[in-house]
């Protein structure tokens, strides 16, 4: 069993392992279910896609739409998430391709569970060419690439699965688009000093971006990750990273490295986590960005959020204060999503093609 | 401030008015958020088009879907609207552009009103060239405008939204394809009698037609308003149309007015509106169409209702029966609601296109 | 009253009734809410185009988008069918047509019943040109096709709709695409011995697909039915199969025939259905199929479930077994769905152009 492989969820003991294919300078016909796919090249080959279809969308290039013409994108998402949900849907339209979706929604029941997805996602595999697959539980979309490769064998398909997320588990077109984001406005990523702030312990954005900046093999990049003491970093992904030489440091306090930060990476910290209230409430004001943390960062510093954001960027009013911030980048990072699922989606569907 | 803005939402001291441009002979890349928006050139200019692409569909001219192809409409509706939702959807499709919406659709939460609003529209606005917004809170429309177009500063963009409803507040596309259903059958506005009826005290659709008529400035025109005493038309509505050289007639008896009305346009009467349960009792028959009224009624006489209707016009046997009249056009009307949507549509997107 | 009628719910005396069209060997503009409108020239009819449709989209015709171009189905589902909606709005996408849905769905409300459906079902006729409807009450989409043809005689339209089944009532296009998968694996239908198992008597694709195997006239042709004693097929269906020279074998064991079947059509028996749960347990093992149902089959018989499947074939892995056996052909039959469908919606709509 490899490192990047997973065991499926099922009835012991036929209990089976999942390891998703390397991009290895290839897309075409691959499922997109991790950051562990790529390496640098694939980074370089996806973020080159990205910037060529951003700036044919910007034009109003109508070659655009042939790319993924005729191709079906299904939409299953077994949780919320408007923002990935739409950007994906407005990616492969504005492909040219078409999107299905039960027109009620799909339900996550406890009582089925992977029984249930096993086969939802071989229907989604008969009649479209790419499934995003949003799903509460993590390695649900290990398993529905395992499902999709016995379908493709049998009726002679080649439908991909993309994750839209996957509980607390991956989310790797979050982890892209982040990494472009950051990429496309600092200009590169070596030397870099780049501040994580939140619930570094659950969060699958940092995680899985943390790992895409080691894959990208920076030079002199810092990795700097402020969280809870007890919502730190795990152990296994500090140790990866210094084996691929990213310096890193972790804090408590974010005023220990705000000053000399060029990208803060903001996330939530949530109440739920803790196991009792006292240690929630000393913490809560250092983990909430306000206009004033604003005032003593770098000028040329870029503040990014994953989004949906709540009480960790303030009140409506520190909102408005912080939108107008020219260093707040985050609706900049989110319009990027579309962009890079748009590259992913014409990359796995007719790589030939962009 | 004006007397069209309106203040937005949002917590002291961090106030915000919001004016809806107003259309003054151009669509393109403007909200449409309210009657208040349009005067009778625009109303001409809508109506014209609405002409044409009914013309055109009729004739099963593929010419249509250049109109808005590459083109991208978010569906946002965080309240049901089967009929609103899906002649929006048809009229763009119609127009050859392409439709986004959640998966499992959008819900409204009242914890975070108009913070997840704000974020939401920014979303849809990133991803999408025209966003159509159904909310169950008044402004919520005028706040969405305010956001946008901070965020089409931000990223140079013109995304656009157009108001599905919001709550109790405006349903600007409904009043719009009403006055063009009157005109269109009337062959004009001019010393018409209009008979509005139901609930004129909290009945959005009514309010805002009655302001359209006035707006488009017809000579002799009459407005009828039938309602229960303590449901009646606002008095600020009133004075509004006085000024505007409407004459006015108000009344809780249908009979009053029904020999004469060119148009009778038919609303709910809701129980809950009553504080207590004998003054409905006392009226509610008084606020049902059934065949005996139509019969009483002139015979070039159109019946309008916006649609869904209950048991304000009888039982499902009284609704067969009032459905075979030629003169019950809700049908037709509800048809014209996705002729005026792509006439909407194709203005603000590509108004030199139609 | 035709044998085929139907009485539409609505309260008395108002009741009306409403008969499906005959097929007839022409499909433009007709309702499809019955397998009782299917002749064998229209089985045959429908198969050949089928196959047409199948080759083309496995040669990636682009021509096939030709077909539907500019026209626009309505997606009403009242309860979840995630298969078959995705295939409905796959086909009608490969075809080039488009789908509208509303954004959130609709609901089924047992307050409004059938008035809500009369209404609704008209504002879809009003924005588009087929209208899919699923709908949890017995006889909703003679219903609808009832009110369809009074909205399409008053604005001058051809709306037609699709039944995606309603209740336990019919399913037809569930029947079509059955019987499509068994005569095109089987190269016919003549002298075949077909078992079908499960809950016969309340199950509508076991009734549906036993009527049309009887329509399409094959010779020396056998229906086993296996069920339990209080759960068989109901005797009207028998009588109507005899008449139409099909030979009938009714058992409550498999192995009375399981050894002479050529296509083993498998469903779900719900303990829901018996009144006592000593019944249920007696017989519940022997409605299972699992690994060593297989074995004891025919080298070329082929196993058949309308999906979704849950315990009637054994847990997780036994289903992992079962899939991976070559006779198991429902991800086949799941994939002729959509090709079926394709076919319908390209005969009702453009019957020319397939």
């Amino acid at each position: 069993m490899s490192d990047d492989s997973l065991i499926i969820a099922g009835p012991s003991p036929h209990r089976h392992t999942y390891t998703p294919p390397k991009i290895a300078g290839r897309y075409e016909h691959k499922h997109i279910i991790s950051v562990d796919q790529f390496a640098k090249e694939d980074l370089e080959i996806l973020f080159d896609a990205t910037k060529s279809i951003r700036k044919r969308i910007r034009q109003h290039d109508r070659g655009l739409t042939e790319i993924c013409a005729g191709r079906v994108m299904a939409s299953l998402f077994y949780e919320s998430s408007t923002r990935t949900d739409m950007s994906f849907q407005a990616a492969m339209r504005r492909l040219g391709g078409d999107v299905i979706a039960a027109s009620n929604g799909v339900r996550f029941s406890s009582v089925y569970k992977g029984e249930d997805l096993a086969d939802t996602i071989r229907a989604a595999g008969c009649y479209a060419d790419v499934v995003v697959l949003r799903h509460p539980q993590v390695g649900s979309s290990y398993e529905a690439a395992y499902y999709l490769d016995k379908l493709n064998q049998r009726i002679d398909n080649k439908t991909v699965i993309i994750s839209g997320g996957d509980g607390v588990g991956e989310h790797p077109s979050q982890a892209l688009l982040d990494l472009f984001t950051i990429i496309d406005r600092k200009g590169g990523l070596d030397h870099q000093s780049l501040t994580l702030v939140g619930d570094l312990k659950n969060g699958r954005t940092v995680h899985s971006l943390a790992k895409l900046v080691a894959f990208y093999r920076p030079k002199g990049t810092r990795l700097n990750f402020v969280a809870p003491t007890s919502l730190k970093m795990p152990e296994n992904i500090i140790d990866m990273l210094r084996d691929l030489n990213i310096q890193i440091y972790e804090t408590d306090t974010l005023d220990d490295v705000l000053g000399e930060s060029d990208v803060l990476y903001w996330t939530r910290v949530q109440e739920e986590r803790f196991t009792n209230r006292e240690e929630y409430d000393a913490i809560k004001d250092h983990f909430v960005v306000v206009p004033e943390t604003m005032e003593a960062a770098p000028k040329n510093m870029i503040l990014m959020h994953p989004l949906p954001r709540k009480h960790e960027m303030g009140t409506q009013a520190d909102h408005d204060i912080l939108d107008a911030d020219p260093r707040s980048i985050y609706f900049e990072q989110m319009e990027n999503g579309m962009f890079v699922r748009m590259a992913l989606l014409a990359k796995v569907l007719r790589e030939a093609y962009v």
